[in-house]
């Protein structure tokens, strides 16, 4: 918890509860007739609504972005150190937007709260969703704030796959686009990690098909799996090298089955922490919707006409030791926009620490995504009703 | 199983039980007092005992290297690509000897086989074994066979960690050591990943702490997820596009938990089979001699320095897309070698299975396997008495 709320950070903030009743007719065919989606929101919106920058994110993340709900609270929103008055997204000029997307366990409408048709959880009864499901009741949540149009929608690694999803699905609806620590599909091995994290998690004895609500329970031990899978990709080689190396926990071998090394206990508190905090269903939801999305999948696997329709600009960032979206994936994204027509800047950060490197305040980093927010703030229209130009 | 047995396999093959009543002193300080090898071999050991080769096995191994146990065997020994009439291990030769490694699950002394003082299986009251431990069990091996000197210490993986440790540690009883697609020690990361597929056993409700065969159960959940996961590693991301893609099962996404995806239903398939075939408790002692094989490290790390009584040559093969036991691994342990003075002819393979190139006769591989073992075939004494040298 924070002594003193550094004077970059947003500070305390609430989250807000948004109900819709507008139907969302979702990829599956099924349709949400009434649904909540939790946000929170940092900033001011300016007169004329033009700088709004909506945040997506990742497989474990929520509205919670930026600040402290209060003083008591362990660590800030997860993308703080991006996020905050002269941060790379600055409070003082954007207008920003977290969301827990539907399907998530953060309080928006998912697998852990009621269905109204019969006032039990949804359990394993809450549809499929997809990336572009969460864009479509994005949008419905812009038109809610009165957003026609955002500055940016801005997100890492899945995140990154629904900023992707916005620039296509409504061309109009957004100037900028940026997609970090991301790709335009998931590859055979990304897949193959979420299958086994999917495995351990649905055949736990604790999971009961889904509905371990009712049997007052949770499948632990499988999302405990899942997550030190899960962490192990979100790492590099290198950077656990330098973080544990072959690190002893009591430093000496003990030739029992405890822990012996360092980054094993690491790893089994962190897939701990998260099964305790975590909800099972959602995780099953999430790792679908990123074995989904493939938005050239449609367009006969040809990239460029499936990011025909926008008109935004972009800003692609990729890191060189992340292994889970490599580089290579973030290139593959910015030829099929250069062979589309589009405008897209490409930073390739020289990182030790894998795709967690979105979450941390590499310099270089933090100098690319702010000088590329910065032209956006500038161009918006200032205070004084003049439109200030890039400097 | 084979219509035909082809003319370079070495033909039906039947493994032998060696007794050792010799009490073998373990690293963890406890001994086996009497104790059974399981061993295959093929051809004949020469006049002086000097043709003889020893093949180490990885993780999940064994004694049955080549060739076939009868004509309804569905595949033929693990290396039968390596090691018959006229390949890189030619049988018409050498002496071949392959052996299942003390705490194996296929005929050697293990955790499933019983405690001579209890009667009933030792179950997880087995040692924990390390590298050094086998290679002390196989030199009392080769004192039972009668050779003196390997020709060569041959190993794979977890196999070329033995390869390594005979060189140190019997440094007079080897004239070559080959090394393939192994390493010194293992990473951070190969030690977390083994974490998972140990926690993933020993968490199974099934193995009821290891005394599963009591409970008339196996871990299978368990077993089965620990396999996917190191299936995954055994493979590289580009390899598993190549085999896999996004290519969906059924054509089309249904938009359910069943494995949509070709990659699914394979590492599932692969994990149901594993889990059927293999010891829980082995694959836990298996990857702890893994984790804990580390030479140097009693040397304060100085590999250089844990070499340094070696007296035999070597050859280490690596392969491009391997990420389990990278290049630059095999590149350590090259550098430690040369700094030792030693002599080390070294081979980066260019191929895409990654870990798994090991097993298959990619045919750079298999021209530099075979060159350096023929110099080795050629530089025995021959049937009329000769020595023939290199040609």
């Amino acid at each position: 918890m924070p002594a003193v709320i550094p004077d970059d950070c947003v500070g305390l903030v609430s989250p807000e509860c948004i109900h819709f009743d507008h139907p969302l007719e979702l990829s599956c065919g099924r349709t949400l007739r009434s649904w909540d989606l939790m946000i929170e929101t940092y900033g001011e919106l300016n007169a004329d609504r033009s700088n709004a920058i909506l945040i997506c994110h990742a497989l474990s993340g929520h509205h919670h972005v930026a600040g402290y709900h209060s003083m008591d609270e362990r660590k800030p929103g997860w993308w703080d150190s991006a996020i905050g008055p002269g941060k790379a997204i600055d409070t003082n000029r954007f207008f920003v937007v977290g969301v827990n997307n539907l399907g998530g366990c953060h309080g928006s409408t998912g697998p852990n709260t009621p269905n109204p048709e019969t006032g039990k959880p949804y359990g394993p009864d809450f549809p499929i969703l997809t990336v572009l499901d969460w864009v479509h009741s994005q949008a419905l949540l812009a038109d809610h704030l009165g957003i026609d149009r955002w500055a940016a929608v801005v997100g890492g690694s899945l995140g990154g796959m629904q900023a992707l999803q916005w620039s296509i699905s409504y061309p109009e609806r957004l100037q900028h686009c940026v997609v970090i620590a991301s790709a335009a599909k998931l590859s055979a091995q990304n897949i193959a990690f979420n299958e086994v994290a999917r495995q351990a998690i649905s055949k736990d004895p604790e999971f009961h098909d889904g509905h371990y609500y009712e049997h007052d329970t949770v499948p632990r031990t499988g999302l405990m799996l899942a997550r030190m899978v899960g962490h192990i990709t979100y790492l590099s080689d290198d950077g656990m090298r330098d973080k544990f190396g072959r690190e002893l926990k009591d430093g000496k071998l003990s030739f029992d089955f405890n822990p012996q090394f360092e980054v094993e206990s690491y790893l089994q508190y962190q897939g701990e922490r998260f099964s305790s905090s975590f909800d099972a269903n959602t995780y099953l939801l999430m790792t679908k919707a990123l074995d989904y999305f493939d938005p050239a999948g449609e367009q006969g696997h040809d990239l460029a006409a499936a990011l025909e329709p926008a008109q935004c600009r972009y800003l692609v960032v990729s890191f060189t030791t992340d292994w889970r979206f490599s580089p290579e994936r973030s290139r593959e994204l910015v030829d099929g926009l250069i062979a589309a027509g589009k405008s897209v800047s490409y930073a390739e950060i020289d990182a030790p620490q894998g795709h967690d490197a979105f979450l941390i305040p590499i310099p270089r980093y933090m100098e690319v995504f702010s000088g590329y927010m910065n032209r956006i703030a500038n161009a918006l229209p200032q205070p004084n009703g003049d439109s200030r130009h890039a400097r």
